[in-house]
């Protein structure tokens, strides 16, 4: 790919992502929006790809989002490689990569957000008091900059998914959204842009996240198990047994409302089983399904 | 104007309004909204005369939002008027009249908002905690539903003006905004659908805002005022002279951030002076801008 391919694709201001998206609006081809913090790996790609199979223009955004880090170390660890993400972009589909500066989004005076109750105060919330209110806000302001008719969040993360969701459904964005399914490595972790912060022998360790939900998975469709309490309890014990390995939660969950399922309550098909571990210095996270028959893992397995 | 004309324009419910916005769309023409609350009056009807002459398209929005009344009592008093409403707003040039149900608008589990800090703090945000709040929700899921190019607001709630002004500018809305004269009752009474709930004595007593204001602008014009202690004081003076009249704030504010001038400020021209005042039970606002020469107020004079 040549830089003029790059050039020509990237969009630094609001006002070049307008000009991208009203020509192809002119055109009378749809709009598709892939929302993206950069670091693009295999789970962006098959998005983008989906993405492009579905609309006549693609639009990957391209935004480390200062507003919905707590954590201000993680937010200035988080990898900043635009030149190689507009490429992998524009390889997998994108027609532009939308890279707004923080400047531009969030210009002095700024004061207004897109909040949610409820299910935003759980799992990655309530740690993060502020994390689903910067997420609301900056997928707001890429919709309305953007103007597409359907946007791709990967199921990775899935409370993300449900919140925007919720989002579009409450506040009537004339937006459809699109859930694609986890990309998991050889070994079964799901991709991540942070992966690539996680030592050899983290990374080895971080297996135990998808160990510890496909246990929940079988306990659940093999054995029979419906008590939240023995789900959660085995996939503490497989987190356990990983000295490298410490659980933020770990959770059955309603699918729409992401409540926790009670110690004591009855699971059903069609639930989630969410993670947060920390490996090492790094924060991950990963969900799974809870199904009557066991997906076919066999690639990870 | 026939049962007949009322009824094809009128769109009770959301799939309705994108039914109509659609058509119209599709017929390459520009679509003007203005947001009201019913009881419409000569106010409303300048905004949708001039919404009429600059768009192909007018929809005019009748909903009392329940979440912007912090005053229950408020809410249920608020009149409503769909019948006359939708005959008034289609004479004045509407070409579709949006006026959905509160279950419709706030389904069970509804929980995202659109929030703002600083500006909505003050005046009309400093005694009612959640208005500003209920308002850009409101503003922001009628825009969304309509996919206006203009939306039309009154001087008259300046602060509101402001409010969406800004929460355009933040979160990018693809509108542009355009604020219209307050329309005055002969005597200078601002025009709100609020005055109909005033008796006969309070009618005459609530002209005190006017003459509050008008007083400000004469000092600040005429007798070179710059002091906003000056200015505050006088118009206090005017209020305090009207048995029936209970101030409940009394500024003189920057004109983008809405900020108060502190007593012993300078004012410039181009601020606002701002006035909440009780009548009898009734919350009347108004608000006129300061300028170096006095505008003509010859009508109500």
């Amino acid at each position: 790919m040549t830089t003029d391919t790059i050039s020509s694709a990237l969009c630094t201001t609001i006002a070049e992502a307008h000009g991208a998206v009203f020509s192809a609006r002119m055109a009378n081809r749809t709009i598709g929006l892939v929302p993206t913090m950069g670091a693009l790996h295999e789970g962006h790609l098959s998005l983008i790809r989906r993405a492009a199979a579905e609309n006549g223009f693609v639009v990957v955004s391209v935004f480390v989002n200062p507003i919905q880090f707590d954590d201000a170390a993680d937010f200035v660890a988080y990898p900043h490689t635009i030149e190689e993400d507009a490429a992998l972009a524009i390889d997998a589909g994108a027609d532009a990569v939308f890279a707004p500066s923080a400047k531009e989004m969030y210009p002095d005076g700024f004061s207004s957000y897109i909040d949610m109750g409820g299910i935003t105060e759980r799992l990655c919330g309530a740690a993060r008091k502020a994390h689903f209110r910067g997420v609301c806000t900056v997928v707001g302001k890429l919709f309305h900059i953007v103007q597409p008719d359907r946007a791709y969040f990967g199921e990775k993360d899935a409370q993300q998914l449900a919140v925007v969701r919720k989002m579009v459904r409450d506040l009537n964005f004339p937006i459809r959204i699109v859930g694609c399914p986890t990309v998991r490595e050889p070994d079964g972790l799901a991709m991540s842009s942070r992966n690539a912060r996680l030592s050899q022998e983290e990374r080895k360790a971080a297996r135990c996240l998808f160990r510890a939900l496909s246990e929940a998975c079988r306990l659940f469709a093999e054995e029979g198990a419906r008590g939240a309490a023995a789900l959660t309890g085995a996939m503490r014990g497989v987190l356990a047994a990983e000295p490298l390995a410490r659980a933020e939660y770990v959770e059955i969950v309603d699918p729409e409302t992401f409540a926790s399922r009670a110690p004591e309550a009855a699971v059903h098909a069609g639930d989630r089983a969410m993670l947060a571990v920390h490996v090492g210095g790094v924060r991950l996270i990963d969900n799974m399904e809870l199904t009557e028959t066991r997906e076919t893992l066999a690639d990870h397995d």
